[in-house]
């Protein structure tokens, strides 16, 4: 994935071809207020899987009442169709979630930590170091069943307690999770306040410390920056990056604000530098117009607002 | 504006200051669909003013009934305050345009033509070759009384007519509008198409024919890649960039998409970066936030959406 081909300029050294880890099915609508209807998440994970998107994070196995968005999530797992090109992911806390994940059939299992101290027990309720002491059983046994282990590190760039967070914290939850056996670190802007500089600074001390194929970048558009984050990823040798049809998530700490990078936005920038993904654009405009009217807003991906006007 | 700075990884070589050229006033209502009362315009322009951006463009001296939403261009021109350190901008499309601007008071007058003939047919009525023929005398005059001249090159990067257009057909109106005379050439994505690549292959070319100084980047956030485009327009050595608070204008040819990169998301993101502006982002939102009531639709700015959500 990680070949450079000629770009014209002060651009060099991109990557041929990136790998789109869609997560709207499960972080987008987490972040939602609406329930959507379990059929239709069906439906929506099928229509990304005809996209050809080649990893979708499905749903969490957490507790129904701690996202009773995602209440369904045995059901929605046992309802889609399985396309053999593409790998199925779902968020698991702990042994509990993976079990639940397992009877499903879950192939990839994903794992959130922070690398705020605070953010971590404001949202998984447990310190960065308990949590990460939580998962080495799961990583374990995953690994065993032979499944994939992917763990996001979120507030990865700020948080919202703590303000500004040091790329050296961020690099040490990472080594502890590749120490761990995690086989992916997806590296998260959890609130949506990076900008390229800091991309650039933190990817080159991981990049230090990690391979490459290791590491992938989520970012949130919340102030309009995903896309140059993105931008400063594939400069920095990056090749893996999540995104959410059509924006999908919202911002829980801003109300009416972006969310997650639009899966949309994502593919046309890519696609316009010659950077091949094997999914099709269009495809996932029309998967987000499946979604789109369970939400109590329009979706935030402007490619989608502009292919749909 | 040029002076190399330190920057992490693998952004290096950024302008360490960045000027931002304020064209909601102008590009921005005259694409919005409601009219903006007279003195509502004028409190915009002051607020902006106040929020230290160095230059506006006002309005547009154009014939009323063409753009019918600036047919006041003489009461706001003549209604605002003049803060000495602002340069307050016009666009006109003639010499009875300049007469007009001039007897307002207007300093720096914008001349719009495109890249693409069709473009430029179906926009101001003339061939690129003829407007280029109509603007031979409007600069000789506007340099003889002092004003300095900025020119748009429309549709540089796509056209809705033609489709992609060719850099050497954008740098041939570059050269003739700086053998006209022209001070500072503004290279529009009007349609919100391009993406960093291209912007990267077309600035690689433009700046082996003309100074950087004199060269400034035009992007429309129509698919969210504005401020990726910026990055890279960053990177090949551009340091004027035009925004629009909020991201006031839409987009004629996709309604209800968004239009103009918005100005409080590039000031988000170079300051983010350690990129001087000289401008207040907190204030630019005060003066969003004044004119969003009389739009028909919220700001299309994430980071608008974000900082009053």
């Amino acid at each position: 994935m990680n070949d450079a081909r000629p770009a014209g300029g002060v651009l060099s050294g991109l990557p041929a071809a990136v790998t789109v880890v869609e997560v709207g099915p499960r972080d987008g609508l987490q972040n939602e207020r609406v329930f959507v209807p379990t059929e239709a998440k069906i439906a929506f994970v099928d229509a990304l899987a005809a996209a050809g998107l080649p990893v979708i994070e499905v749903t969490s196995f957490v507790r129904p009442d701690a996202i009773p968005q995602l209440r369904d999530a045995e059901d929605v797992m046992r309802g889609i169709a399985r396309c053999a090109a593409v790998r199925y992911a779902a968020l698991v806390p702990n042994e509990r979630g993976l079990e639940r994940a397992r009877s499903c059939g879950v192939a990839e299992i994903a794992l959130f930590t922070a690398a705020s101290e605070t953010f971590a027990r404001h949202n998984i309720n447990a310190g960065i170091e308990e949590s990460l002491a939580r998962f080495a059983p799961v990583i374990r046994r995953a690994h065993a069943d032979g499944m994939r282990v992917r763990a996001y590190v979120s507030t990865a760039f700020g948080c919202p307690y703590e303000g500004r967070v040091a790329p050296a914290a961020v690099c040490a939850v990472m080594e502890k999770l590749l120490a761990l056996g995690a086989d992916e670190i997806s590296i998260g802007d959890t609130i949506g306040v990076a900008t390229p500089t800091q991309v650039a600074e933190l990817c080159a001390l991981l990049l230090r410390h990690a391979d490459p194929a290791r590491l992938a970048l989520h970012f949130h558009d919340t102030r309009g920056t995903a896309l140059a984050n993105v931008l400063a990823g594939l400069l920095a040798g990056i090749a893996v990056f999540d995104a959410s049809a059509g924006g999908l998530g919202g911002c829980p700490y801003a109300p009416g604000a972006a969310g997650n990078l639009a899966t949309e936005d994502l593919l046309y920038m890519l696609h316009g530098m010659g950077i091949q993904t094997g999914v099709d654009l269009t495809a996932v405009v029309r998967a987000t117009r499946l979604i789109a009217g369970y939400l109590d807003h329009p979706p935030t991906s402007k490619y989608y607002a502009a292919a749909t006007s």
